[in-house]
């Protein structure tokens, strides 16, 4: 039984528990502000070749996604998301829980465009109905497509005449900035963004998030936010460490890198037998769709998600890929899928 | 310069670390649901001696409190807590932050007495005010006292006469259970709470605490709770494979043994000299009154925490010592102060 | 200029405003335990016909639901409404704001079915996303339409089958009741809900909804909920003694049914002269759809609701009648359609 | 039996009630942009004598509360209350159900001093803690002090100087202005305040309250928060049309100066026979303090409130008076109480 089911089925990067363990008894302070939190974040921003954003670290996605919207917004104003964003479905309405509401589009691909945040904002004109504030993107998104540039600097201008913060959940921004399709690299994102998060835990890390304040008004007392949430680690070291670790060189690219070939190399063997696709997705998760028989003979020997029933005889399923994922797994998997057909 | 300023200033046991690296590259389900956590839950229940308690794994302590206390409550109920309860001082306002009052009587000795709740409860009796329904109390506790069985039954007999849930927050319960002072084992807890907490970040792991809800009425649905606050980690083997480790022999016990050894033989070599202290603590915290030139002196080649202003000349300092903390730096402070004196 | 823009136009029903002279000076205590509050829960408990149901007065509407619902619902549980539901678009998120997801599914004419519910049902099945657990609606529609008798069997079985709450905002429930398609009345509704409000404000009080609770176990502590929001009135009696006045004979039904009697007459005559509307609306809310000129030069003399643009030259808008809609008002008005036309 | 429990055991003043006849059927916008409202808005703009403050009228005090501090404060900001203070003690935690921590500080006579606050601020340093950012004073206090003009000037200065807001609860400012000692005026306060109400409901309103923003950067989005929280009343032209009588000329200040006449004369008169007081209240609460049997006997004939044990034999009541207290009960109750002594 080999798993495809997610990008989190195995622990972190052997350099990262190398480092663990080198760094294990040198006594540090608590809470962030240890040696290595503070060398991760100077490495981050080094990356991302700006000194004047913020970073922190947090150890969760939902848990960032909610200290931060939560910390951006004033209590009557709402979130512009894709109705698939991981904040409307699968986060058990922990943005709600903060009092906010989600407003959403449908979307095919599970992206935003202008035009749709532009709808949201004719209907909400008055102080019966939320305000809309922040207009939240995934990406690589929960259907595994990205966004280019253009698209992105398209957002950045409507949220920018209509004073909407800009905010993207990076969860598998690794994947995105390393996907063949990708035009986009860190350097560009304080420009395009109000904060975005640079997900560690489904690339490599054991967990953890790092956060990144580009908006100076975003940026006072953040530490307050995450601490009122639960969120600041007593031992933060073990956040710091990991993002030093994925930082230090490109290894945070290496395993996206990774992770993107496998899929890739998966999606086209499936592909020379036909097998359709729900999205066209460059990054590390793919959705073949296959019939409801195939489905049950994989199960046998392979874990992965069923996503959506496409008819009644056919389904798409997903296959999620990752740095640790073995290139002879996947092989397997192509020649057992092409039995199949 | 040695760090007596806590009990997470270094990582984590090294049988920790090594059970991570062996079970690295093993697939996993997420959230909670992998083997690890699962054998963890079994291994509790065993020291507990008790199969009908529910045990959820979460990051951190704060966390673990907002978590349990907004899933026991509803919007009016309220907390009973010390003042100085890590509730109601150290957590940034996080239960209000979840909607609920904390209700605070004055202590000396950190700890909460059935008059105390008596004096609470006869005066919050209708709908203008809010209705006490959870007694916190943390053991041991902010001052390094702890609570001996014959107090925990008074307390539990009050809260049973009057409806109110009774929770323990055990961030350092492992210090507790091992004090020379101690009556308490780890089978009482289910009678006595409705709910408490087995702190893992402050005896040994790299984050994680065990809570375990005793009380039938508190179990449904709780992993939607933690799920919302952000705190279900999608590699949540690495809260399991840590509780393996501290409870699969007693590594928990004798790491906070060693704790309250270390912490012993600094009060018991200050004591020597006189110094006084300001509460009995029998556990891994500490606090000497000294002079201010004492504390001044003693910086230059210690870290530590000032506690309270006593008086113009002197201070209340707090030492913490850990599973971590090496008997010669132990040795070496005693020497220290006493040549101060 | 005469406003067909809302049912909350005018002051109130002149009863009521007698009433409140002829108390004036009778002292009495405060916050809804005055006798004319209790009176007044007498009264519509006999209206109902059940002793066995909770009576609470609280000024507004969204103020009712989000009270009603924040106190009914535990912290993951979410809503099932309408999309054009009041709670979902008309609250500026005061559900969202008590930390409740609204579940919404789309639908022509504002109400609900079971096919809808179990849809959203089908897809929430484990922590990671909210849990449904109260289905909302309203009656009359923000439509103008209304359930019949089978169609809240059907709803409540459902509800039933599957644990949810089944709950009624009632801010137009006279004009429901009192419309020619009606087969409910009061005494069928406890059967039917968990709980539901009977609306003043928009039929002839100054302020004011009567909520009813049904469910046994929704009932504790209710005056907690209220007070907490701040709807607890000093001077409570001032609901009391309107709902005395709307419920001590029939006033409230004649009210409606005026309301309803004077909506019908515009429908009848603007379809003799072939006006389309919207939905097919039985209560006091009608929407026909006029052209933009038409618009533009009923403006001059009427004030009302733009609803929905229908094509480029077409717009559907809202006339709504109340109690104190003049009949020479609604001939003068048909009459000047008609002209129109 | 006559009652001395509170200051709203009647409806209001005749004034009010035959405005509210005298406009009743007059049509008018909703939500608090009708005529009479934006009149009353003028109306106190021109009694505070400044036309850069925003007001906006809510139905009730707890409400105004808790829509003012909710609004003005971020998630982990904090208000310093005396312990006295209503939001404290008798709002049910409705400013902790906003998510915000009440810092308290014991005061024999309900007023905070600079030193207290400095206090507060001493120890609430990093973001372990909440920080404090907005001072709630009640005036006149629950115990029936007022606060003078130098008080509130260096209560000002501290506040400025830490960057706390400032905010007044004046559900008795009337009495306290009318008060003997007061030294303030309407027109002191915007120089004072960040945000005050001047309470309409204890001082001959039916309901409402009408809060006065001055400083700018709370103004914005205002009408959101209290659409949110459920007291955007849909016929706002009730809190406007009580507001116009009560300011259009003086009769906000005749009834009040009324009542506190009333205290004034039920005070001296029990002083005459040597009763001791609780507080020196030179408004319209005031706390005698009596034998046991002395209150029973009173009990026989009069409605007030037992306020606090004072010793085994004695207790502490609050007798209040109001616009509409008789003179002749105020003079029956003076004789009974000295043929009790």
């Amino acid at each position: 039984m080999y798993s495809f089911k997610n990008d989190y089925c195995e622990g972190a990067h052997p350099n990262i528990l190398q480092a663990l363990i080198d760094t294990n008894f040198i006594q540090e302070t608590g809470y962030g502000k240890d040696q290595y939190s503070l060398k991760a974040v100077q490495l981050i921003k080094r990356h991302i070749g700006r000194e004047d954003v913020d970073v922190h670290f947090i150890p969760g996605g939902t848990q960032t996604n909610l200290i931060a919207i939560s910390s951006f917004l004033r209590p009557h104003e709402a979130v512009i998301s894709a109705d698939s964003g991981h904040i409307n479905v699968h986060e058990t309405g922990a943005i709600e829980g903060t009092g906010h509401k989600v407003l959403t589009m449908n979307t095919n691909d599970g992206k935003l465009t202008p035009k749709q945040i532009q709808n949201i904002l004719n209907i909400h004109t008055d102080e019966h109905m939320v305000k809309p504030k922040l207009v939240y993107i995934s990406n690589s998104t929960e259907l595994g497509t990205i966004y280019n540039k253009e698209e992105l600097v398209a957002l950045r201008a409507i949220c920018k005449e209509n004073d909407l913060l800009f905010y993207m959940d990076g969860a598998r921004l690794g994947s995105a900035l390393c996907s063949n399709d990708n035009d986009l690299t860190l350097n560009d994102l304080p420009d395009l963004f109000d904060a975005f998060y640079i997900g560690g835990t489904k690339n490599g890390a054991l967990i953890g998030e790092a956060l990144v304040i580009c908006n100076d008004s975003l940026k006072k007392d953040f530490r307050y936010y995450i601490k009122q949430k639960g969120a600041l680690l007593a031992k933060g070291r073990l956040l710091g460490i990991q993002f030093i670790e994925l930082f230090k060189d490109n290894l945070f690219f290496e395993l996206a890198e990774h992770a993107n070939r496998m899929a890739a190399k998966i999606q086209k063997g499936l592909k020379e037998v036909n097998v359709a696709f729900l999205t066209e997705s460059p990054t590390n998760q793919i959705f073949p769709i296959l019939t409801n028989e195939q489905i049950e003979a994989l199960k046998r020997n392979y874990d992965f998600e069923l996503w959506k029933k496409v008819d009644e005889s056919h389904t798409a399923i997903r296959f999620v890929t990752s740095w640790a994922t073995k290139e002879e797994a996947v092989d397997q998997l192509i020649k057992d899928v092409k039995n199949l057909i």
